[in-house]
């Protein structure tokens, strides 16, 4: 692997084609999963506890099975028993036993939604008829929703086997605890000695739901020798086949996912939910299943990130620099054990150079879906936290909160709590981007505020597939085993273009399904661009190389003797020949004589993904009277190591902050005293609509990641990891006051200016 | 490329494992071209011509356009007007022009079903109400059926610009011969001269169908972004996207191609019908378009294979030297240019060592159907007529038959007329093998003879693609671009297995779309085991190489040192260390550890694809009533390299020979007065069903092929060549008369019969 070239050398990476799955998508062409169609296919619907926790009595099916048009009903009686263990998908780590319980109860309905059993029925009326003939019997147990009160002694259990991992000693007693962890690096308290100003401060953020537009569906058939085929929405069909296979015990080379167009997943679609149950239904009924979630489905039974309680403690020096950091965080896990709190302990100072750090974690199950992975997964929360309590810092130490950061900000060199020590970020660059951003010096107005914050994440690497085959006509296919969500069929052509030295247009990029390429992990931790375009980048040069030897065959000089320049073989040095360039069209057209087809396919597991680091610039007007907060600007800026399709960088970088903005000022689950939702749906659970937003301006700093042949970091989940803290600040900044729960909501906003208005109550 | 063990060191290959496509062809989940869906599909249907010849004065699509539901309608004037070159697919030639004239007609409707125009409808009944709203305005042409008609002075031309090739000087006249081409080698004259017995006969065999279960269909979407999608029956997807590509402009990036299930092709689904026009449709209509056939529509507009004119003679020394063999062979093309002529001049003598030959052809377009290919297309017809004279000649010398052939057998070093010289053939050992066989030497009743006669097909390698993906569970994935009709899937799997030392239940074939793996030529010439084969095995030789890498990394051994035996890596040698065996399985589930995922994916134009030769023995009790030839027995030996699955190589050979028994017996194109044809329905187009044939013994001799790693011979072609001189010849014993015209039908031999018992008319 090399570096390919400086800025100025290349011709396609860096410009703005138009996106090849633009027309696709406005035109309404690109099938998505709901539209996927199988030839026979029937319906599969689920039937959902009511409860937030219950005992699965006796669930009796008979009078459903008898109504006409019903072929098959299903329960965790039809699903393999999977034993708990930890077992690998590739090489990630994950519980299957907890995965199978979550696409079906088994014994215990752990929250409300919680699939207890499903139809395949001829129409959606008689599935939904069927559901109703369903006699489930339940005992209904008193719930927790509520990360401290599920943590607190007394509090319901929901796993009896279920015991906190990282105790000493052992435990003897069940827990809703699952894990505890923590990371530290120096001596916090000699930390705090020495420090002249201390902030402490207790936050609490609401769980926020990832809603993508599109809900999850999929069709699956078993046929009758046991090759299954799944068309399905996700971020990942190698996913998909791997989780089917653990979780229904079919050999992967019998299972082939086809991925569907994909209409949102931010993390979210990394699971399976409806896919085994499809393929199980499909198993009894002899038939295609086709399932597809409700909206309600969605946000009562799928992922959302973690809520948390985080308690926080910063020391400094008058000068403004940071002695010790500590923190106590407690991520809600859902209903099985899993929340992302690792790379939140992770995640919260790694923007800085610290000597003393202390972060305790807690994952915590409690009687709701179980979470998913949301953008930066934990990250959001932590920064929420730190970002916060660093913006008061500077306002304690009377420093400019750009200047306190810089004062303090990781460089290469530094020493994160979690044991890696950071290479070429370009944190510095990107606080100097913000400082002399017009942004931060322009005027603000009454009722007004600006807030600033910073964001860090690590992204990830691992595994990848990428081929490039030359088609007879010259024109090439870029084919991944990345479902595109964010633009990857874009970065991958401008990178296999840029390599060849041909038109982007000349590339199109394909997503095989799971059998027809190599394996490849989901596309999420930002690792696409980087890692499969590491596979296609290789993919490429293997491609360039065959290419020359093909012109020196055709030409009977040495392949040494050809170079590739501007996609043709040139003839080069004393012995080459005199020979007029051969354009990889007419290298192409002659392949059948020189040897065959000519393609490459690579396989990458790759390492040393860039770490991104992010500021956000918020102004934001306070209504006094509503306490509805405005985002007047909002401007991004982001180390994005090099932006292979700025378009769909800045797209990256404006839609992290929307969904950022989202979850400072509206999004939560309401829940009502009997543990169900309240509000599962788009009218009542808030998320940004157009009107509610300025244009996001996106600013793009670029340190390429010397480990990528583009110099390519990861840019899809920084930029939803400041925004709270950015909102929060800028919110400070317009009622002087320090917002610690999110959202902050109008009725949220007025009541702690009605707050500070009163006398304070005694805590 | 190594040959890989003796057939005692096999462990796979040559066994019958259950097939891969059983259960899916048999349960009705195969997805066939008709049953392939795509989301908002419309239909289009296709207005044939019913005259034979005629100049289309103008149509008028108005009225049709105003029916409610219609949505497009196509003449030639919405397709590109194709120059006339010899054009280039991957590097076979193909004339473009008359591909696209022959889906759609332009100016001129040259033969019954020849389309003129076609449309896109909301429903199939709209579309036929659109077809019969078209107003077409016909000049009715003389038109011209039989080969040797369409020869003669003064019958009507097909094409003005069409004059023959291969003429010196080069003709001034249009001409419905389109070629001459001529093999020689020695002196035939003097090869006659030197002759103590020459037989001179003159045969005709019918046009015949390939009579595919399956008619052509297909689903077509043109988006607005210029990306196509095909779903399509074919023996080749990639045949299908290059040549779409080449009759509507469109680059070949922007078509995908998926491979339906093909219900049978034996050559006739090599070229585009209703492709073409469906993406025409689609692109106007602005919706997915589906097509399919009537079995009608397959008769009258589909590519049969050429019927025959062949005068040929042959002379011997009385202990049966052949001295010469000389033959003229005139073959239809149907209403353009290539009948398989070249094919059958090369086929007709190659299977003896003869010192003087010299034959003539003839290719001859007439207002009847484009000829496609039909299982070794083109050497039937020569066989029939050069293994009836051989018969002929054995009985004149009082020679067994076998005995004539094996005294002028080719071998290892005979010399062919077109110019190759054989190398490791099995002709000797196939005749011995036939010698031997109970069969010959069975006693026969009255009415009854025992016919032989030998066919040779030289078989074709050319581009394949094949690739192995290991999966995390250690079962595989074996891809490879050609469709599976004759067992594919089965010898793709076996050849990997056996590489890999892993089970054949632990491999998956695969085939996917033309975007997602590398060029391969289609499924014809008997090249897939052998050509795609090759690029299969050396996959899966550069998996073991890889998986022997990983487990010197797990180990810390060189790789050297590391042996691949039985599926497991092995440390070998004095260094290696004292490691247990590392399985498949065990490697793969580490691999992301060790670099990530593996895979192989190899692109080969394959050479060297040996020549296969087949020997009958048919025994058949004519009815002397009725002329009703019943099949009493049937032994078809064949050299078939290495049987990779015997069940499917003896299902090709049987099934060969069945639909040369049909050949030879009762298949023929009747034609009224008006050029249309009278038969085209199963009714009366007969081929050969259960009861007309006795079970067909397989006979398999394996003289190894030294250009595969296997010894991979094709297999599919060989067997439809000697059946109709071995049905002849049987016929001949029982009846004592040579029939010289296919099909010896009922009436025929009832004709030959009375003929013979009557004083013969002066001719």
């Amino acid at each position: 692997m090399t570096f390919i070239g400086n800025k100025s050398d290349l011709r396609v990476v860096g410009t703005r084609p138009v996106r090849p799955d633009g027309v696709d998508k406005v035109t309404g062409r690109a099938v998505f999963g709901a539209d996927a169609i199988m030839s026979g296919q029937i319906t599969g619907k689920v039937l959902r506890s009511p409860h937030a926790h219950a005992r699965i009595v006796s669930i009796d099916a008979s009078k459903a099975l008898k109504l006409a048009g019903v072929k098959a009903v299903i329960t965790a009686a039809d699903l393999p028993n999977i034993a708990s263990e930890e077992a690998f998908v590739g090489e990630g780590p994950m519980n299957f036993r907890d995965l199978s319980l979550n696409c079906m109860a088994r014994g215990k309905a752990l929250y409300e939604g919680h699939a207890v059993a499903a139809v395949a029925a001829m129409t959606d009326a008689i599935a939904d008829a069927a559901l109703a003939l369903i006699d489930v019997k339940y005992e209904v147990l008193p719930h927790v929703i509520d990360v401290e009160e599920a943590m607190a002694p007394g509090a319901p259990i929901l796993h009896d086997d279920l015991f906190t991992a990282g105790e000493t000693p052992k435990p003897t007693k069940p827990s809703n605890v699952a894990k505890k962890v923590r990371f530290t690096i120096g001596d916090v308290e000699a930390g705090f000695k020495a420090a002249d100003v201390i902030i402490e401060r207790r936050y609490t953020t609401a769980p926020v739901h990832q809603a993508y537009i599109e809900p999850h569906a999929c069709v699956a058939a078993w046929a009758a020798d046991g090759q299954c085929t799944v068309i399905s929405s996700s971020q990942g069909h190698f996913m998909i086949r791997s989780y089917c296979a653990k979780l229904l015990g079919i050999e992967i080379s019998n299972i082939r996912v086809v991925p569907a167009e994909i209409g949102g997943g931010f993390g979210g679609k990394t699971l399976v939910y409806l896919e085994p149950l499809a393929l199980a239904l499909s198993k009894k009924a002899g038939r295609p299943v086709k399932m597809v979630m409700t909206r309600e489905d969605v946000f009562r039974a799928t992922g959302p990130t973690s809520g948390a309680a985080i308690e926080m403690k910063v020391g400094a020096t008058k000068d403004g620099k940071i002695t010790a950091a500590q923190a106590v965080m407690k991520y809600q896990a859902g209903a099985f054990p899993g929340s992302p709190i690792n790379p939140g302990l992770m995640c919260a100072f790694a923007m800085y150079d610290l000597a003393n750090v202390d972060v305790l974690g807690y994952d915590v199950v409690s009687n709701r879906p179980k979470v998913a992975a949301y953008r930066a997964p934990g990250a959001p929360m932590a920064s929420f936290a730190a970002e916060s309590t660093i913006d008061d810092l500077a306002l304690k130490l009377g420093m400019d909160p750009i200047e306190l950061r810089m004062k303090n900000a990781a460089k290469q060199g530094s020493k994160t709590a979690y044991g890696v020590t950071h290479g070429v970020i370009g944190y510095e660059e990107v606080l100097q981007a913000a400082k002399a951003h017009p942004h931060w010096s322009a005027p603000l107005g009454k009722n007004q505020g600006r807030g600033f914050a910073t964001g860090f994440w690590f992204n990830i690497g691992g595994e990848s597939t990428g081929a490039v085959f030359v088609n007879e006509d010259g024109t090439v296919n870029v084919v991944s085993g990345s479902p595109d969500i964010g633009g990857s069929r874009a970065s991958m052509v401008m990178m296999a273009a840029e390599v060849l030295g041909i038109d982007v247009e000349k590339c199109r990029a394909v997503i095989p399904d799971t059998s027809s390429v190599g394996f490849t992990n989901v596309t999420g931790g930002s690792r696409v661009t980087y890692a499969t375009g590491m596979a296609v980048t290789q993919a490429a040069q293997a491609v360039v190389e065959d290419l020359k030897k093909r012109a020196a065959m055709i030409w009977d000089i040495s392949p040494e003797a050809v170079e590739w320049k501007d996609g043709e073989a040139v003839p080069a040095g004393a012995n080459a020949g005199g020979f007029d360039p051969l354009p990889l069209a007419a290298i192409a057209m002659k392949s059948a004589k020189t040897g065959g087809p000519i393609g490459s396919e690579v396989s990458v597991n790759a390492q040393g993904a860039g770490p991104g680091f992010g500021a956000h610039i918020c102004d934001i007007e306070v209504d006094p009277e509503t306490g509805h907060a405005t985002i007047l600007r909002y401007t991004a800026v982001q180390d994005v190591g090099r932006a292979i399709h700025p378009g769909y960088v800045e797209g990256q970088i404006q839609g992290g902050a929307a969904q950022g903005i989202g979850w400072a000022l509206n999004e939560e689950y309401i829940y009502n005293k009997k543990g169900l939702m309240d509000n599962a749906g788009f009218l009542d659970y808030r998320i940004p609509v157009a009107s509610d937003l300025p244009m996001i301006e996106a600013v793009m700093v670029e340190v390429p990641n010397t480990r990528h042949p583009f110099g390519v970091r990861g840019v899809g989940e920084v930029p939803i990891v400041p925004p709270m803290a950015a909102v929060g600040n800028a919110i400070r900044g317009a009622i002087g006051i320090r917002m610690e729960h999110l959202p902050m909501s109008p009725p949220r906003i007025r009541a702690a200016i009605d707050g500070a208005k009163m006398p304070k109550a005694a805590e």
